[in-house]
Formats: C-alpha cells, structure tokens, sequence
C-alpha cells in the first residue's frame, strides 16, 4: 500500500538545543532503517522549509501509524496522510 | 531540478465524450514519452479522485512550464507546484 | 483495509431530471450491491445535506479507487477520503 | 440520534507525563464504559495522527454534549460534531 | 431537539422569473405552516444577504433531514446544520 | 436592534483553576441580569463546544459591544458578530 | 448605525453590455440620491478590483438591508457587512 | 494615497497590566497626534472585538509602513492594508 | 509608489479562440508600452500556472487602478495587490 | 533559476530584545552580502507588516534551500516559495 506523507517540523524557540540534535540523529537513523527496509520508499526536502514529502509503502494502514506515531520528531510534526496508488498509465511495473 | 506537481483535472458535465477521449489518449501518449525520458520521474494516483501526484526532474523551471502547459489536458486542470530538493539523510545516491 | 468516504452529490440546476433519477436509481442498486459484500460497510446522511459519511472495507487502495471512480453517481461527487485504522482501545474485536 | 464526532488530541510539549498518562487511562476506561452501553458506537484512528472518527448513538444532543464534555481528554482535544441519520438505501435494519 | 439552520440561497442570472417567484412563494407557506406548528421555531435575516439563520426544534435528526430538503428553494440553497442543545444558565424554562 | 454573537471560550492550560470558577461565576450572573433585561434574547450551548449561540437585542451598537466587552470570560473569547433583521415571512409579531 | 459594507462586482462574461451599462447608471444615480441624503457616509474603490469598501449611517438594520437588496448591481455583488460603532479616542465629535 | 488598515489587538493573558496600560495610553495620544494632523482621517470600532477600521491619507506607502510599525501596540497587532482610491461617482470632492 | 501585482488568467472552456487570441496580442502589446515606460518594472510567470508576478511603479493608487481596470484580459484575471515600499537594508540606490 | 520568496518576521513577546537585534544585524550583512552577489536579486517590504516580498535568482533548489534555513532570523520566519521563470513577453533581456 502506497501512500504519500508531508511532515512539517516546528521546534519551540526556548526547546533544548542538545535533546532536539539527540532527536533528530534517533530521527535520521530511523528513516535510514526504513529507507533500507523499502518502507520509506522516497523522501524530498521542500524547498526553504523544515519539511519532506516522502512516499510509504507498508503492508497496512495500521503499520503506517505505528511507523509515523512512534518517529523520534513525531511530537513536533504536523502529519498529513494521503492514499496512493500505481497509475494505469505508467511504463514502469514497479513504480512505487 | 526536482519538482512535486499535483494536477486535479476537471470536466465540464456538459463536456463531448469522444473529444475528451482523444485528448485523455494523446495526453497518455504524452506523459509516456516523458516517463521513457526521465522527465516525469514519477506518477501516483491520489485514490478516488482524478488526480495524481508527481514527481519531474527537468533542466529549469521554464522547461517545466513548458511541459505542463503543454499537455493536452493541462485546459481542464488545477495545478499545484512545489520546489523540492534532495534529501541529506537520503542513503540512495540517486533518489530523485 | 479501512477508509472513511465522503461524499457531497451537486447536481446542475439545468441536468435533465429523468437522467438523473436513473443515474440515482443505479447508484442504489451497485450500492446495496457493495453492502452485501461487506464492502461498503457503513453509510449514513449528513442531515440536510446531499451528502453521506460512509466505511468502507477493502482489499487494497486500489480496489476502493475503481469502486469510488465507477459509481454512477462519480461526475457529481465531491469526494474526500482519510484512511483509517482499527483503535487499540476497542473491546469489539470486529469493530469495522 | 447518530452522531459523527470528530476528535483531534493535541498534548503541549511541556506537559507532566505522568499526569497524561492518568488521563489517557481514565480516558479509555470511560470509553469502554461507553462502548459497551451501546452509546460509542464506532471508533476508528485516523492513520498517522492523534485522533479519531467515532459515532455515538445518544438519547439527546444534551447528553452527546454531557458526554464529550466530560471525557478526560476533552480539555486537549478539538472536536467536531456533525449529526446523521439513517440512509434510506441501507439494507441493513440496524446499521448505526 | 433544537437546530441553528443557517440557509444562503444563490439564484442563477438566468432562472425564469416566474418560476422562481412561484417558488419563493410555496417556501413562504411551507415556512409559515412549519412556524405556526412550533417547528421552525425562529427565523431572522442576515442584513445584506439572501440568507437566513434559523433555529428548528423537531423530533429526531431524520424529521430535520426531510424538512430541510423538502423545501421548495432547497436546491438552491447552501445550508450549515448546528446541533444545539439548552443552556444551564438560562432563567428561562422554555428557551428554544 | 437584533444581533447573533457566536462565543468559543478558550482557557489555557495553565490558568488557575479557582480564578476561572470565580470568573464563570460572574459570567453567569451577569448573563442573567442581560436575559431578565431582554437584552441577552436567547443563549444555545453548541453540541460538544464551550461555545454558545445567543440573539441579542439592544438599543444601539455601541450597547452591544460595551456589553461583549465587559463580560468577565470575555478575555477568553472568540467572539463572532451578525446584524440580523426581523424576516418579512414571519407570522409572529414579536419574533425577536 | 454604523456599517461598514464590503461589494464585489462580478460579471458574467455573457451578460448583454447594454443591459449592463443601464444597470451601472442606475447604481451611480442611487448611489448619488443615498449619499447626498447622508446615509451611504462613504465609498472607496479598492485599487485593482470592481471592489469598494463604503460607510453607511442608517436608521436601522432593517434599512440597511432593504437599501442593499434594493441596489440596481445587487444580483452580482458578493456583499460582505461588518457593524461599527464610534471609537472613544476620536477628537471629531461627528466621525461617521 | 488613500489606505484602509484593520488592526486587531491581542493581549497574551500574563501580559503586565500597568504597563499595557501606559502602551494603551501612548497609542491613543499618537492616534490623537495623528487625527490632528488629517493623516488617520478616520477610526471606527468593530462592535464586539478589540479591533478597528482606519482610513490613513498619507504622502507614501513608506510614510504609512513607518506610522504603523511605530504605534505603541504595534507589537500586538494584526494588520491588514488595503490601498483604496477615489471612487468616480462620488458627489464630494473632498471625500477622503 | 510600488505595487506587486498577482494576475491569474482564467479562461472559459466554450470562449471563441481568436476573439482570445486577438485579447492576448492586445496585451502583450500594452504590457509592453508600459514595460518601456518604466511602469510594469518587472513581470515573471509562475511556473505551471497561467499567472504572473509583477511589480508597478506608479505615481499613484488611482493610476494603477486605471492601469489594471484597463488591460484587454483584466475581464479574465484574478488581481490581488499589495502596497510594497523600499527596503531599507537595501544596497541598490534604484532597487524598485 | 528565479523563485519568489515571502517571508513573514514572528518574535515572540518574551524574546530578548538584545539577542534579537544581534540576529537582525547578522541577518542584514548577510542579505546584504548575497545581494551584492546577485543572488537576493530584489526586496521589498510588505506595508504595514515585518515581511518581504523576495527575488532570488539561485544556481540550484538546494543552494536556495541552504541560503534560506541558513538566514539568522529564519527560525522566527513563516516562509512562502514559488518558482518563477522569465515571461516571454518581456522586453528587457535581463529581467530578473
């Protein structure tokens, strides 16, 4: 199951500096894992903000929540989930 | 440059079936040439609506002018262009 | 895989009204015919509205895409849907 | 009377721990309590968020109010109530 | 069971004046018919607009369901349905 | 002069709890005062909010917003002004 | 009574021009009676946009609507109506 | 050049009471100062919020961003600026 | 005085495309008289949309209002205007 | 590549005043710096609010995306980026 996810990132001003690095290293290893897994198929910055557009392939839509609610930063994301699937039109058999 | 292109395309009920199928058939034609080229990297469906979400990959910002206002049903479409770019906790060297 | 569906009709003041009635009548009967199958597993109205909240269980995104699209009603649709999942805290164990 | 209620938890950043986990218990105990009375209906997560899509069956729009009101989480959560009722089309007698 | 119904009716340049005359004059019956049987208990203009704001006291959500889109000028209308409920602090035994 | 004014009250987190109980307390009273005065016409609670629907009807303005302004919850809240006028359908003289 | 009064003038591309032209002289030739006689205090275009923004000073709500509802241009503007009362640090003692 | 400003003040609820009482003070001496000199040619109050609506005669756009960021309460304000000019059919020269 | 100026040209689908093809030369020919004379100072196109950002640099509001109001495609466009001023860390004398 | 960027300033009340004309001194040299090196093309302030309206004419989304997140004061900025690209209508070969 394929689904598209924007996560924006809003950080207080007065949040400790060390604990939000130690965060976002659990973050960034996190999405590494799954990256490698093929769970979290793509990711792309947005230009000019602290924000990704990613695509997730999971085998149910409870395996998504459990991913994106247990994330490191996830206290401090705005989520927005979308549900995708392959396009008849495309050329590639396994655009995911 | 990476691009995220969401299109919702919309048509007037009172709209000639058979003109809207050619221009459905030569837009298929279109966006497969541009999926072979690498131009248009990737096409997902947005479930129960007729939309998709895309990624393109051109060489500027006016070659992707061009090809959106180009397509054969870029008249009945709403358009929404987002500039993205890679990103640095991306284990896939070409992830784009 | 569960998703909420809703579903607002607006039907032109001008749309043939004996069209629509068989257009409604179809929509009935393929209807009834998802509820059987324990696809379309909930339907209610929003009260004063032309409009329903609905469930549906399905085998993949997929699947729902070609359900929602074929409906005889579709052209007249505005649809929006969110994927959902089963909550921990339920104590019925085929709460769908 | 059906209703729609729609729930979304938001928890600042500085807040006791220990205290939200009380409240998240009391929360689910009185959800159950409700769900057994027949009263919570439905009640499914939405994927990737703190918040859910439930349907209460309620005696009077004053004790859906007393209800919500009075839930644990009711100071952290921005709800939305929209009153249904029975669709017509259903096959099912009892579909609330 | 108490409602806010509030209703903004938007007429197309070129509807034929006759018809929607008779119109606005079947939806002044039925309203008036409505009022005196304590059902569409408040009525009030919005200064400026084609809109009204309207609070319904009716048995069940259905019976508010039938009322509404059985207006003459319902397909016209764009409409906002409010549950309400009485108010603790009110001195008044019958406000509705 | 008639007007509908939507009231959300919202409370911080933090606020101390025997203060605000003191402030609802002479909200209530005051409120009173105004309804046993005619000016507060109506008060409805919305279904599941700390909100409430009320019609006031006041000799100007300015009394309104000397009124608005000076109820002791009025720091918490969002406030929402209409100017209403009596509807010409109507078959009560008095429906204010 | 003071309102402010927001109007958006829009045209649908088909409507006969003459017609239109008539429409627009009998605007002017009200607008001019309304504000000689003080009651439309004042109008403002909004650069760029078939917009004004202007100050009415009326007797009561009732007026105002019948005033608006009564404009040659009504049936195309969308009309926006805020109520204003005098403000207590102003050193004209006839700002209106 | 002719502008309409909405300002709308917000008060944090832990804001030092003296001293936004002698910023409330400054502002209204500079909004006197102002109204004197025929630059902020008119102030009304929104009835029923800590908001207002101005008209400003000023020599330049830079002239207004310069008397606006300088208001004593400009700290706590929301503002919205609107350029207006001169609307032809008006019957008085002098109608700024 | 300077102006950004936001403009989305909107097309009807069953508009006559020489009448719109003749509207468009009109245009570009215009926007060119005025480009030359330091008026339009700079125009750029909104990738993948038919809308463009430009800056005005006007001797006034009215000016610019007869400037817009007057283009041969301003009974197609969307305009929304914002009054800029020079910025003061600015290291360009003529940064307009 | 040319992109708009608008960006809106937020300090927090609380904030120090000191540290935050530190990070406004900073954020000047290095606008300063880039405009100089022809990559902040053009600013302009938004009247009335801490905001600017930006050209940037970049080698690269990602080079745009470092100089943003990179700005002393981006943490205190609500950011808004479009992509533009030349009009083909425009005169000046170098318009950007």
């Amino acid at each position: 199951m394929l689904f598209k996810v924007e996560m924006d990132v809003n950080v207080p001003h007065d949040y400790d500096a060390d604990r939000f690095a130690q965060l976002k290293q659990a973050e960034k290893d996190r999405f590494q894992e799954l990256q490698r897994a093929g769970i979290w198929r793509h990711i792309w910055r947005v230009v000019g903000l602290y924000s990704n557009v990613s695509i997730f392939d999971v085998e149910s839509s409870s395996a998504l929540h459990d991913i994106l609610t247990g994330l490191p930063l996830y206290p401090f994301m705005d989520i927005k989930v979308t549900a995708l699937c392959r396009h008849p039109s495309s050329v590639h058999d396994d655009d995911r």
